[in-house]
């Protein structure tokens, strides 16, 4: 219960927080995560790898630490009742190290499993489990002779994944044939456990998030679908609602819901779902945190993801998740050049009427998400043709 | 250019804040002022008088110091490129030093005395000055002699209100007859300047604010007028739009607008005024900083108050003022109980549906307001209702 030496942690002279929580990462989502706890006056703390991450430079008071070394989670975990999370890279033995010692951690490590292991998630959700999920055929890879026999059921191209770690892209690999399987696992069969799930190649009408808000007493709430777009592996724009027939919206919503009562998961969860051209909803992958599909949900729903995550974790009521204008969209800042002059960018920016600019104090790099433009409308097209305007000015070379 | 000890200022490993903003005063202003600068990237350091203020919890980098100690201020605003203000307690002679140093005050020092000073401000707009602004009767007041006078020709009751230092009802008397005139001003006729205003008794309809952004260059918008509600002379409630014809509001506006333009003021201005039972619409005060009166603005508008005094005062492009939905109401929590337990009343508040609340992390004490509670609806009854009965969950004994 040591107060941390750099922050007070929204706690004032006499001033008792509702709720101390403690979020493990400190980047963008706990960084927003932040922004939130401050309207509650909700004592956030967050373990942090650096003074310069996203959540510490907005205010949070921080452990520095690593993630991955379980003294530094125990250290962390100490400054609050309830222990979240804003990535899904903790080994899973730390995580039950900390639920031996009692913490609460929401979401639990068990329903934790399901994002950070494809192979898992695909394995027991694929029908083995409770839930007969649909989702592409797949198989486990640990070598380029298991992706070539899954070909030859399922044709080529195929879609390698790595189970774990992956994110933006990085381990996501479409593989044209034999030669491609053998540039990515040029090893020789063996006997360890594979360390790729190979899937077969859809044909994708629509890529769709779900949020879903659920408390560890079981109450839920969904917001309206998600549209993204993806580009080299990263989601770079998502409109509110999705551009999809009401009755594939509210298939995938009731999938989203059974997924993660399912697996008793709690907190903000993001289910990525696959429209396929045949018409059919895969499960594609899921996330247990908030998430950047869930971005415009600040401005554009009475209730944020951000607000909704603190509440849910701590099994606080739930809010409405409707929208206050008929749509919205996001586009996400991607840094490509160096040295980004904010001073002249941000205000051209801010001249786009209703362009919503969230920097996250990251230095500009290619391919990194250094913030994001929401906009309202009355429709998703006029939203996102906002959001892009701004979006433009503040990345364009 | 020293680093706060304390915090970064929302700048991190490698990223240049577009904006370096100092803000005199940590109270909640400063900390909803932070909440915005996080959003945009922008460095605010404020000048507090306790690592225990509002804006510093929130995780403000901040100089600690006093507010009329000129060494104080002349050491925060070192920390920014703007200076601006979340209260107007400022002695005007330090406001000139720092002027006269070439520190960039915004809104200037000239602009501030109309909100420091009420005999100021009512001398020079009434008539003498620039603009023709239409205000109740008044009369400087040394001594009860003075009041008794002005009562001559205004009968009783008077208002007696202190020129500067008063806010929340403090320095406002109503004074039924001239015992109360000597209770409130015991001594002697003198020759010193006189502290007080008074001013005519009013029956009042409707008590209105004009929230009017404008930037150094010119650019200006206004705000849909709020209606308020005194109780005590400290503002609990108010409703946007306020409840008043469309040309009350519109007067209103024009009003509003020529004394900003009038007084060359700049950032967030928010210019109170009554709407009288004879139809008259009559300057009450000013206040050039964000206001209790603009809270709403946080959810019910695209652009919130917040981040459009940092638009503002950086001279960047404005941003649209419009509701997103109908109406929206605020009620304000006013600290009466000792100890409330937010663990159960802040759960308890946001069960009430589209309950937006925002606890200032200040211990409870008597008269003091803590947080304010916001909701949007279809009509200004539906927000207010919903408003109130969360509001009442987090105060009631």
């Amino acid at each position: 219960m040591t107060p941390s030496a750099t922050g007070t942690g929204v706690s004032g002279e006499g001033f008792q927080p509702p709720a101390r929580v403690v979020m493990i990462g400190a980047g963008q989502l706990a960084r927003m995560t932040y922004q939130a706890a401050v309207d509650y006056g909700v004592a956030l703390h967050v373990l942090a790898t650096s003074a310069d991450d996203p959540a510490v430079t907005a205010g949070a008071a921080l452990s520095l630490g690593a993630y991955d070394r379980v003294g530094d989670l125990v250290a962390a975990a100490g400054h609050g009742d309830v222990l979240t999370f804003d990535h899904e890279l903790v080994p899973p033995a730390h995580l039950r190290t900390l639920e031996d010692m009692g913490h609460v951690l929401q979401p639990n490590a068990s329903a934790l499993a399901f994002a950070q292991d494809k192979l898992h998630a695909r394995r027991l959700l694929g029908g083995v489990g409770r839930l007969p999920v649909p989702m592409p055929a797949f198989a486990p890879a640990g070598t380029a002779d298991d992706i070539a026999a899954f070909a030859v059921t399922h044709g080529w191209p195929v879609v390698a994944k790595a189970r774990g770690g992956g994110y933006d892209g990085r381990g996501v690999h479409v593989l044209a044939g034999p030669d491609d399987a053998r540039r990515l696992l040029p090893g020789s069969p063996g006997t360890a456990e594979p360390e790729w799930v190979v899937e077969e190649h859809l044909d994708i009408s629509a890529e769709l998030a779900i949020l879903v808000a659920r408390r560890p007493s079981g109450q839920f709430v969904s917001y309206p679908p998600v549209g993204t777009r993806q580009e080299d592996g990263m989601c770079r724009e998502l409109v509110m609602p999705a551009d999809v027939p009401a009755e594939v919206a509210g298939e995938a919503t009731r999938l989203a819901e059974s997924i993660v009562a399912g697996i008793d998961a709690t907190g903000i969860c993001a289910i990525e779902l696959f429209w396929v051209a045949d018409g059919r909803l895969l499960l594609n992958e899921l996330a247990l945190r908030p998430h950047n599909s869930g971005h415009a949900t600040i401005e554009a729903c009475v209730t944020s993801q951000f607000h909704q995550h603190l509440r849910a974790v701590l099994d606080w009521p739930l809010g409405p998740t409707t929208l206050v204008r008929p749509a919205a969209a996001t586009v996400n800042l991607v840094g490509g050049a160096q040295g980004v002059d904010y001073a002249v960018r941000l205000p051209g920016a801010l001249g786009v009427p209703g362009a919503h600019v969230h920097l996250y104090a990251k230095a500009s790099r290619p391919g990194r998400k250094v913030g994001h433009v929401t906009a309202l409308g009355a429709s998703t097209e006029e939203a996102l043709d906002t959001a892009r305007t701004a979006a433009a000015i503040l990345t364009e070379p």
